[in-house]
């Protein structure tokens, strides 16, 4: 195998090695349970302080509005559950969106189950949601609104600013949750600024452990635990503290923030370069991601191919990408993202997620291009048709 | 400080370095989302696959019965509420008992709350289930039984065979659902055999990572997710899978299992030791840990003690232990488990859990009376009345 190039940084990242060395020294030499009385509790208590002051100020938020989970997707149940279930009297209504993450969606839908009024917003052909629809569904019984601020397969911002406008106009008491993970420590975010009350994180996207996540809750909200026991997280959300993952994901959310421009500037020069050599190497494409997405998420529709049959082709030269997200790439069905941007079934089959880390390199995209120069007309299914040949 | 004495491995122990070295390797060299389609992503969701094996053939279970969660905590919340949603006909009794951790005994109270019936069973001054009581509460209406396996401040194991000996002669469709925490890994348990549905389990506390655990649910049982997004785990519990956590859970659950009979024994010698050498130290104390009591937990009362004035003398010393456990620690009720053990208040007060691991020598046992019969008469709260002096 040749030199490997891993462009699927929205599945996950390679953990630096500051974290790794971390959490390691923690796991051997600083082993302890945060609700211990000795040293040993208290050291370990104070190393998830440490860590939540550092989430805290990537915020600009308080670290008692910091709450950490073993995940994005606990963090996005916890925030809409949990709040619904701490505001009963909020309303029976909720607004989300059509491209969410599965663990924004599959909650809504349950709680349409449980009773609720759920509307699904639509997008615009960049995926950007419609706000003249969010004007026309928020009303005095819409208790929350979850938006996908980055959404995972295409880049696509949302405009949060706005979305809490049409809110403060209309219903200053609807809450509105952002699903940030692929956002986190790639754009800065001021919840408190923006209007934001719920903020979801994930560590191991910005190279800090997996099996860790973060919930921002503004003090101005009250939110209920998803689960119970020992009351750890201020009540929120209990079970012994993952320590060393805790402390990793504060130097990787540290180490992300240090060189949070220099990264997007780096990621977003890789862009042009991926979409310039592309349009210079006459493969027919489509890029599906918006010029102005986040840079660090490529989505691109190849004409006449197969992505899965891309994607394999791809990894035999050591190029590692994505059709659709991670989490939903075992499943057959069509990405409901880029279904929702009325992109046409045949392009979406040939669609492919390139996604960068401030890792890669100007090599990285250039052995790309050139791979798929080499692999996309030997895979295009009318080959065979061209040229008569069977198979 | 001198040589460091940590008798406080059932609040967490320190991770193995295999375990830590192996964690290392993956986040480093072998990250991958188990999602993705190429090599990365299977050979993440390769490493998942075996640790479920390990895990499975430690309880001789199939690997499909294996979930992994993020914790005790929440393998215990997964175990009751997935169980009762998954299974709304089967009646709305519920049983357990007064000696249960937070998470199995808030998520009972939760429970009464939403409107089922719950008996909490007594113990007698062992701190064993009575089993006339269970016969007596059990009946057609009992969907669920939740019995703590070993209890985490005492180490009083449970007759599980007896208690799923009533259930089928009462009611075969009551589920049981064991928490052992503090057993998986001290003593072998076939969850199959003795007729046990949900078992649960965490890694923090056998040298493995934090964050990580595990549920035992029997192929025969349905059971419901705790919450929703990307299906992973069979649909039971979503979210991006903590590869790196996973494997080390796999790898400290297979090395503890190579040593399990020789470390119970080593254990249950040094419990002999420190039981001796306390007898023989004429320092006034009770042992509140029955005789049959998994060894690794030793709950001794001291008289005329307060046992947190004592845990910070200890650990002036290099001797770390805890008053009643970790998770209840912070908070100044007395210990619910020694109350229903019948244990005078006073002594409940000066009441200490050394817990031990196959790490732990016949010198750190020996330091460890020393240094209480260096303490224990200076920090006597008779000390100053006897004396006459005012401090």
């Amino acid at each position: 195998m040749e030199h490997e190039i891993y462009l699927d940084n929205s599945a996950t990242t390679r953990q630096y090695d500051e974290v790794t060395s971390l959490m390691a020294e923690i796991a051997s030499n600083k082993y302890g349970n945060p609700s211990s009385l000795h040293t040993r509790g208290i050291e370990a208590e104070k190393i998830i302080c440490g860590a939540r002051e550092t989430i805290a100020s990537t915020l600009k938020a308080d670290p008692g509005e910091i709450f950490f989970t073993s995940g994005g997707t606990e963090s996005n149940n916890l925030a809409i559950r949990g709040y619904l279930d701490a505001n009963p009297r909020g309303g029976r209504h909720l607004i989300t969106t059509k491209i969410e993450h599965p663990s924004v969606l599959e909650v809504y839908r349950y709680l349409e189950n449980q009773g609720f009024r759920v509307d699904y917003l639509d997008v615009d052909e960049n995926g950007h949601v419609i706000i003249e629809q969010l004007k026309d569904k928020i009303c005095s019984e819409t208790a929350l609104i979850s938006v996908i601020l980055v959404n995972n397969e295409t880049g696509t911002i949302q405009n949060m600013e706005e979305i809490a406008s049409v809110r403060d106009a209309v219903n200053p008491g609807t809450a509105i949750h952002a699903d940030a993970v692929q956002a986190y420590g790639k754009i800065r975010i001021t919840p408190s600024r923006i209007g934001i009350d719920l903020l979801t994180m994930s560590s191991h996207k910005i190279h800090g452990p997996m099996g860790v996540g973060a919930l921002y809750a503004s003090k101005r909200i009250k939110i209920k635990p998803l689960f119970f026991g020992g009351g750890q997280e201020a009540l929120l959300r209990s079970g012994t503290e993952n320590v060393p993952g805790i402390a990793g994901f504060g130097l990787a959310a540290k180490m992300t923030f240090e060189r949070i421009d220099e990264n997007l500037e780096k990621v977003a020069a890789l862009k042009r370069r991926f979409t310039d050599e592309l349009a210079a190497s006459g493969i027919a494409h489509h890029v599906n991601s918006p010029a102005d997405a986040l840079p660090y998420i490529i989505n691109i529709a190849f004409e006449n191919v197969r992505a899965e049959v891309l994607l394999h082709h791809l990894e035999q030269k050591g190029i590692y990408v994505s059709t659709g997200s991670a989490c939903s790439s075992h499943k057959k069905n069509r990405s409901h993202v880029l279904s929702s941007m009325n992109i046409p079934p045949q392009l979406i089959d040939g669609s492919v997620r390139f996604s960068l880390s401030g890792d890669n390199s100007e090599e990285d995209i250039s052995l790309t291009v050139k791979a798929l120069e080499d692999i996309i007309p030997v895979i295009n299914i009318n080959r065979g048709k061209r040229s008569g040949r069977q198979r």
